[in-house]
């Protein structure tokens, strides 16, 4: 049996996430809204004509996008790969693509055998909202403690209990996770290299994460950077291990899973 | 009477136009969708509390995107600029921004006081077409010979009668339009800096333009570019002043108008 391993770009918006969630945020879309996972497997089984199970990384959460979400899943086929992927990107709806295709050890599995994860969020930050962003990033037009957002940043850095920055509702057993890298930084989007605007891109690595952990930093660094939370703020709310003690939620529609490495 | 004059930014995907068109391309959106130029007005009417005209620069056909569309509108209001932006961009759809507002002359005009308009046409150049860019850019997997493209646009530099690039159906009297500047380049998109993909950028510059003139001329620089139109072919069917002429015409969602200049 062939294992294939797929690199798969999507846009979330129309989606109840990767899979269902457990959590209880997503409770009202998933009676409507379908999964990018249950996409891909019924659309692979149209074009491999077996029953065929899709492996992901992890779950994305309903809205969130993915340049490079990583899955693989067993076949009997002997179709190309290059023949599978051309299927599969004519087959799938427009918003979900195969960016490249290839052929993985038996005993790869896109969950248990990544070592890490980079999921980056985008935040615009000015005074109006874009049209062109609005699907892409969270719009802030309030001023912001930047060189403060980084700097509180660096306390979450390391193996941690991150229980304040984790949805109620989670499967997770342990809520230990190491964040290796995170950064914070202003940049310009160039919007088809159209037009240059200011955006703030909070970026980090670890070696999992739990639900909506990535978006509960992120509401809180922004706390911190418009003055709601002091200083030390991220340390102690990291100590605390109480969801209660983090900042809001940040929307789902600015975060994007970036790279899955294995 | 003040007169004053805003810059609009616009995701054209869910629009029939800037105006009902009169080219018979957008007769069976037309009675669904509605018009940018409505949903000022109406917009525009709930803040200033009277009946207003919304002069724009010029009509975007049905699904066709503005990162500067040129409007003005006179009213009698006394709120101040800051004050009415606001509004408008918490009262409009989130497909549309006002960018900036002014306090225009009491003569200018939106449409007759432009000198030239400039309008980029994107082409997503790549084996694979991306979710991210489905919505702004036409993507095109065959092969272009783009330094040909760049040539054969020169052949339409200056002032001619573009007939063979403008749709039957439209009201225009003269079909004279003096094209100042046309480029064909390559470049990267950087997706909310973070994908780099090939882009081609085919940037126009006139002093006006006809209905689906743009989109005429891009479609049939690919032609060209692809091989099925021979070498010499912008200017042979420019001077044939016959559209069937012409290449087919490029989709609407690569289309952006840029900038309007006075």
């Amino acid at each position: 049996m062939r294992n294939i391993k797929l690199i798969i770009e999507y846009d979330g918006t129309a989606y109840a996430g990767w899979q269902v969630q457990k959590g209880p945020l997503s409770t009202v879309n998933r009676q409507q809204k379908r999964t990018i996972q249950e996409v891909l497997e019924t659309t692979l089984q149209k074009i491999l004509q077996e029953k065929v199970k899709v492996i992901g990384s992890g779950r994305t959460d309903a809205g969130v996008h993915a340049l490079a979400q990583v899955a693989n899943v067993h076949t009997h086929s002997i179709f190309s790969l290059q023949k599978i992927q051309k299927a599969l990107n004519s087959l799938l709806p427009k918003d979900i693509g195969i960016r490249s295709i290839f052929q993985a050890d038996p005993g790869f599995n896109s969950c248990s055998s990544a070592r890490s994860k980079v999921y980056r969020y985008c935040i615009f930050h000015y005074p109006f909202a874009s049209p062109f962003l609005e699907r892409y990033a969270w719009q802030i037009s309030y001023d912001l403690n930047i060189p403060l957002m980084k700097t509180e940043a660096r306390a979450l850095l390391g193996s941690h209990d991150f229980s304040s920055f984790c949805a109620s509702g989670t499967g997770a057993k342990s809520k230990i996770r190491a964040i290796k890298r995170i950064s914070v930084k202003k940049t310009v989007s160039c919007q088809l290299s159209a037009v240059r605007r200011p955006l703030l891109i909070i970026e980090i690595e670890a070696d999992g994460f739990l639900y909506t952990m990535v978006r509960t930093i992120v509401g809180t660094l922004v706390e911190v950077g418009r003055g709601k939370l002091p200083q030390g703020s991220l340390r102690k709310i990291l100590l605390g291990q109480d969801r209660r003690l983090a900042g809001r939620t940040a929307p789902a529609q600015g975060l994007f899973l970036v790279k899955v490495k294995y």
